[in-house]
């Protein structure tokens, strides 16, 4: 019997830092509850939510501070991927036991260039190491950032080795053509997600799963609302929207854009913030991102 | 008073795994110490030592068994970079704190594309949190696996905003016009070691103050014997001479030909072990190293 898998929209969330640059899990939960009554499910610790620059003792705290806030773990796919087996591994198992319903792996990502067989046994130590029926594992394919991207034929190879762990994936390349390739794969109730709303119609025609997208942070009604109506005569309309307010957020450095939304609708200056290597908006970037939103008559 | 900085040969030391694929403080203890006694210096905790596949719990206990085993903090310079800045931090202010002479410390590397103010602002936050007149930073320029490289822009900043701290640079880039373009920079006291023996001829006329390079692992006292030399009439048949075994290791995969060396040598097969996403060379490459390494008159 295989878990109930994810589809739909999910975002990968973002992540507030107080005023010493620390995570600060009272907003994040106050976010997750709003993205959630939007019907989006909850992909923290992704690229957009900055988790490489959070400390594995920070994600730790953070997963519990969600789950004990009231967040339903049927909701969470937080992204556990690591370029350190061990952590890889330890997030992993806690996100099994805080009852998640399934988790986002990122490969190894500082070595380039690595073999498949290098990649096939992180991902089977990681299984092994966990060792828990209920792990729900989405490979994550991101190489414009990562730089380690994933075959199909080690997707093949991971699915056929662990049919019942490896769910699905998230296809970041921006290739409609790879995630065209993934679905064509014709595995087993493997989801595929795309990673950006922009592809959400072609991915739900082709029998894909949803989208996570970084946009869904502020957007999250409006993509669900195409997932769920994919079949209807105004679906083509709906997609023209979606991809509307995207380049609008393509034309800003993504991560702090959206987090300057969320500081201007939610009127919480503490949103802007960063952590290093990011750089938060400069004062003329967030008024331009104001007047254009206010100008698609935007709202949160 | 600036505290003085390294020169000569480093090796970035590879890590050794035990049967359960975990680090092994004994065997990296005993190779330390061997290449301390061959005249290297240590960068543990680099891109050989497959640091970014180790936990911050690992590279601590490593660093303390080879502290309390008798290694001279004064030959020490671990890598401390994280994509993740507390991670940094801790690494490097438990470097300080043990006495290490220097840290060599990679960009975060999960972004790409990010600005020199966000880096600038990673290692300004770092020093700010270690916060010791002791701590002396090496910078890791290794675009072909972090792809995230460092500027001249970048790299002038910081030491001119931090020029007790800020100490010198691994040059990685395997570019020689990069590596020359950092020695005419003329910053004060400023070490500009490069990646590969193979420039290092090139790099002590030029005024660079050495190589940290991962044949140093298996060759510390020919590459030792050329710093010392490089004034020498035979300097150049030093060169040609290390750069015959570096193309050797070349044409294998780097890391797992370095470890199988001292497999081989050193009649422990337990060396031959990396982690994922590395792969241990095959029967068939292990035999082709032994035999183009005895054809090399290679001892170790």
């Amino acid at each position: 019997m295989k878990i109930d898998r994810f589809s739909g929209v999910l975002a990968p969330v973002v992540t507030p830092f107080d005023e010493r640059r620390q995570p600060d899990p009272d907003r994040l939960l106050a976010h997750c509850r709003w993205l959630g009554s939007q019907g989006a499910g909850l992909a923290v610790f992704g690229t957009n939510s900055e988790a490489n620059s959070l400390s594995l003792a920070e994600k730790r705290h953070l997963l519990q501070a969600l789950v004990e806030g009231g967040i339903d773990p049927g909701l969470l796919m937080p992204g556990t991927g690591s370029c350190a087996l061990p952590d890889a591994a330890e997030l992993t198992a806690l996100a099994v036991e805080a009852g998640c319903r399934g988790v986002l792996m990122l490969p190894p990502f500082y070595y380039k260039g690595v073999s498949d067989d290098g990649l096939y046994a992180f991902y089977a130590e990681v299984i092994q190491q966990v060792a828990d029926p209920r792990l729900q594992i989405y490979l994550y394919h991101i190489p414009p950032v990562s730089q380690v991207p994933l075959s199909f034929q080690l997707v093949e190879r991971l699915v056929r080795d662990f049919p019942d762990t490896i769910a699905g994936i998230k296809d970041s390349s921006g290739d409609w053509a790879n995630t065209l390739g993934l679905l064509q794969l014709g595995l087993d109730d493997f989801r595929v997600f795309c990673g950006s709303e922009s592809f959400l119609l072609a991915t739900l025609q082709q029998g894909g799963a949803g989208c996570i997208s970084a946009t869904a942070n502020v957007n999250p009604a409006a993509i669900r609302a195409l997932c769920d109506g994919y079949h209807g005569v105004d679906a083509a309309q709906r997609q023209t929207q979606l991809n509307q307010l995207r380049q609008l957020y393509q034309s800003f450095p993504m991560i702090p854009a959206l987090k300057s939304t969320l500081a201007l609708y939610r009127d919480d200056p503490d949103w802007h913030r960063v952590r290093p290597p990011l750089v938060a908006l400069t004062p003329e970037q967030v008024e331009s991102l104001r007047r254009q939103l206010s100008a698609l008559a935007f709202t949160l």
